[in-house]
């Protein structure tokens, strides 16, 4: 029998995860806080292996600029950025006992136990066998809920229009906000899984932590919940770096963090983690890329917002030429984009018929946002986003320019000079100063700042009433047609000056790694014990093992000046001169993803020849350890 | 005139950082938070790169076990290690505008002024000349003076002793805490250097960024102040992940933070920063190293407590084999270890006679430390310390392990099993139930868990008195003879156990990138405004920069390509195709440290050769495009 028929046995991979320490939770001595990883010698190495391939195939082959932004943030940033208004998460509480739930989750783990209850009951009617297929079916689902607290599944029977509004709600979970789950709490009646009590009405809850900055505990700071806003405040030194051109994009790799009200679901749901994220600077009048070309005919799979929000989840294969023409994906670099994060994900082992793209629905997009497809993994626990390929517009340059007064913006030459209709303002000095005093340069400003809609609607108002109100510095001002001016008229531009557009490619790397550990591995045909994680050379961890067969005190000498030339060579290796038997060995290098084993033994020490033992077929080969460093080499 | 002569003009350098975008401060656009920089592409990759030789260096050449550890940490563990009672510096206020200062830093400014003020005192008294020379000495010093908010230095002559104990103070100012600090300002009448107004005593600020964990707000978090304790935490899975072999390493790369009271100097005091840790478990009664035999005839520059104590600052050079022997370092391990540091920062650049390690004195240490090396690097601030070397012997193991009752220790099977004495305990259940109830179990916990000093001190009080009192969950009791016997007896033992100590290599890499930003800047003979970055191959930002003679159309096709294939090669490079003259585009690169630059020119489009042009000398050779791919290659 096939493994890939039997469900999927997560505990067994979370064992073997301890085990070889790829990761662990957090303050474990100390019994652990929810939420918080770390990363073994295997883990890491894992994760600094997607990290360079990442560097290579974005940074290096695009020439992006690279930065190294601060983890620690101002509020001023932060507000500015939507953040402390707008990132958080709604929860809601157990009114007698006090638990905290994140409400959607809450919701969704009460409907699909009220889901799974009802299959039982159907097929309790249908009979004994039937019992234990949907048993078997609803397996990896069931474990899943039990980490989401959802209490006991009860095996009653729903109406089928019951079922339908369900399964409806389910597919579009994402989409909802606190007043919308609150409708559904009060309408289905979910209620605390565990204890059955009532709920308080969803609250939102801020999803940034927060601290103070410097002695005097007056200046606030949170920390990154994504490394993009400290690309965002760089861009002009960034645009000149680039010698003015455009497009470009900036990276970074770093640290963020999100105080998740209730963790989960191992590292797909952490409060710290790890993100790469590239910013793409693009002209908004000119989306197009230049290799489109080269991508167009790549053939992704596509779950579009329109099909989600008909309440299904079919999805289609289209190559990406195909998707930008229909409009199904927006533009050609957004296209462009999804097609290298593919190409990525497939580089480092994720498998193809496991991945797919799912665009947000409306409600559902980050408040930046106007356009967002996400690269989601199928792993246990269901369709996972690990990627996120936003379009966020012009909204972040914007909003910190309008905050800073710093223009935040390209100016390009113009090969023909243009004649423009533009507003144009004239502020009568003499009554302003006068009348608005110690406030009349923010009034002066606040009218400079205006947007045409803005300049349209004054002129409107001064020439019907004669006065208009404006506001600055968090106060109205009445000015009238004295002290302002306003009128369209006609100017020649030489440049145009306009604001980037951002598409934003966002990898959470511990959601990455996750589902790789997932799809890498299988145990062996002839023996359930032994497990094998099968990572393209490319990421494994360490390369190569070096054994020496047994202890014999000849074989060390040749064990150590092997195990140096393959580090000088830029190989990484371990050594396991451990006791256990050369079979035991082999099988730990199986479970540490270990692509090759060089082991040294008798002959080795007459003729300098050793065996190659390749990790997936256990196939092995003997020839000099010079030519066997030649294979190994070229195989990275 | 060598530019080494003359002095160091900061100001230059630091607008050159800027200009080629090195760094910058965060949130600039915003006004900026002291003690915080983003760094940009050219920075970012600096950085890498150091880490890059620092991973190959240290972590693939001594098979060290590198983890990724949380930044956010709790409570328990950072009161556990002692950070939250002793990881504090002293502050002082302006008793009337409020201003804060670092105390040591602010005695140091006031005494360095005086002496300033004393030099230029005496100069004066020796005529016109006499001044400009003293002023010019001083230049370095009262540029660095300034940004530590010294005030004006007044040229008034000190009286010969104060002005000794001026310069014995100085030379141990790390030696000082809060006390010491107070007595100083009294005694020396030190005040508020800018408005003169009296300061407050010194009081403790714990310079930890504090946050909360969850939505509760009940689980205290704070930032890691080092990455060390995450590493400390895992020790147990390390040494099973070893194969219980000793001894080993682990390592991390990662951020810190700590809340400095007033951060300066750039990038030298800050409050985000990348740290690079080794901490290196062995076994207390043996820390001779494998490889010493390697090392002990390297010569490094040491600056011991011994002198400093006496208020002197003369280095010596040694070779490392001798300082071990003559105890000035401790053991091989720590000589091993300084090394490895001292070779890896000559590596990267790093001027061999401005660097230097210094040893610290008893109170400087850090509170876990037991001896401590640093490596400090000279640059325009002074000697910097860049890199600890610290022995931090059992002292977290130890508590991690008390407080959590985690066995963190080492089994060693011994080849003959040896007769030792032991105390032996009894505890009288039948007793002990009934007399302490459900305090029964912490009472015979502590007891369990006493020293042998403190078994000592038990059966001499039970002797004697007949009672002895006992803490346990905060209260004390009193235990009789009737209630537990100890006694010193033998017993056989087959295995020895025992808490290894920790060697702990700690680097700054920022400290390190800024120091070598300094040892790597030049200016050109015969033009002054033409600076140079002469990085190493191995750690410049880009390696090779690749320029079209000019915009003619047809070099475009062939810039693409070199470029596509050097990438290709893993050969980071960067094309300048700007309208800029190619002598400008040459100093351009210079100012980025670039290496090597190879020229597109028509010849090129006959013949497929370039010119490739070295940085430091400015000398060009022309070759066809693969023979000049394989001089760069084999030149990183």
């Amino acid at each position: 029998m096939a493994t890939t028929e039997k469900p999927f046995d997560r505990a067994a991979l979370e064992q073997l995860c301890t085990k070889r320490f790829f990761f662990a939770p957090a303050f474990a001595i100390y019994g652990g806080v929810a939420g918080f990883y770390d990363y073994g010698p295997t883990g890491c190495a894992l994760m600094n292996n997607i990290i360079s391939v990442w560097r290579n195939h974005f940074v290096l082959e695009e020439e992006m600029l690279e930065l190294d932004t601060t983890v620690m943030n101002t509020y001023d940033v932060l507000k500015t950025s939507g953040h402390v208004d707008k990132f958080a998460d709604w929860m809601c509480k157990d009114l007698k006992n006090g638990e905290i739930f994140r409400a959607d989750h809450l919701v969704e783990a009460v409907l699909e136990a009220r889901l799974q209850g009802d299959r039982e009951a159907r097929a309790a009617k249908e009979g004994a066998a039937a019992v234990d297929a949907a048993k078997q079916a609803g397996e990896a689902v069931k474990k899943d809920k039990k980490k989401k607290k959802k209490g006991t599944v009860v095996a009653v029977e729903l109406p089928d229009e019951e079922r339908k509004a369900y399964e409806e709600i389910l597919a579009q979970i994402d989409n909802y906000g606190g007043p919308e789950l609150a409708q559904l709490i009060t309408k289905y009646n979910i209620r605390s899984p565990e204890s059955g009590n009532e709920l308080s009405m969803p609250q939102e809850f801020n999803l940034m932590f927060e601290s103070q900055i410097g002695p005097t505990g007056q200046l606030k700071g949170f920390l990154r919940p994504e490394t993009a806003q400290g690309q965002f405040l760089n861009f002009k030194k960034l645009l000149e770096f680039n010698n003015d051109k455009m497009p470009f994009a900036s990276a970074q790799v770093g640290r963020a963090f999100r105080n998740e009200i209730s963790p989960r679901s191992g590292l797909l749901r952490v409060r710290e983690f790890t993100m790469a994220e590239i910013e793409h600077y693009v002209d908004p009048n000119n989306k197009n890329h230049h290799a489109f070309q080269d991508m167009k005919d790549v053939v992704i799979t596509l779950l579009s917002k329109d099909v989600q929000l008909q309440g299904k989840t079919q999805t289609v294969e289209m190559s990406i030429g195909e998707a930008v023409e229909k409009k199904i994906i927006d533009n050609q670099t957004l296209g462009y984009f999804m097609g290298r994060i593919y190409q990525f994900l497939l580089k480092i082992g994720i498998k193809r018929e496991k991945l797919r793209f799912r665009q947000h629905m409306d409600n559902e997009m980050a408040h930046y946002a106007c356009d967002c497809w996400d690269a989601e993994i199928k792993t246990s626990y269901g369709w996972i986003e690990c990627v996120g390929c936003a379009d966020r517009s012009a909204y972040d340059l914007t909003v910190h320019s309008v905050r800073t007064k710093e223009k935040l913006v390209v100016r390009e030459q113009l090969a023909e000079p243009r004649t423009v209709e533009k507003w144009q303002v004239e502020i009568n000095k003499k009554t302003f100063g006068p009348k608005y005093k110690k406030n009349a340069k923010a009034v002066e400003e606040a009218i400079l700042a205006y947007t045409d809609e803005c300049f349209a609607e004054l002129e409107k108002e001064l020439t019907s009433k004669g006065t208009a109100l404006v506001e600055a510095d968090g106060q109205k001002f009445e000015v009238t047609k004295d002290d302002v001016t306003v009128k369209l008229g006609t100017v020649t531009e030489h440049v145009r000056e306009y604001t980037p557009n951002v598409i934003e490619p966002s990898f959470g790397i511990g959601r990455i790694l996750y589902s790789l550990l997932e799809h890498s591995w299988w145990v062996r045909e002839d023996d359930e014990a032994r497990n094998v994680l099968s990572f393209p050379a490319l990421v494994a961890p360490f390369k190569v093992c070096v054994l020496p067969l047994s202890g014999n005190a000849e074989f060390e000498p040749l064990v150590k000046k092997f195990s140096r030339a393959l580090r000088q060579n830029g190989v990484s290796t371990r050594t396991d001169d451990s006791k256990a038997s050369i079979g035991r060995r082999y099988s730990r290098n199986d479970e540490l993803g270990i692509p090759y084993a060089i082991t040294v033994d008798f002959q080795t020490v007459q003729d300098n020849t050793v065996t190659l033992r390749e990790r997936d077929s256990t196939k092995q080969i003997r020839d000099t350890f010079e030519n066997i460093l030649k294979i190994i080499k070229e195989a990275q």
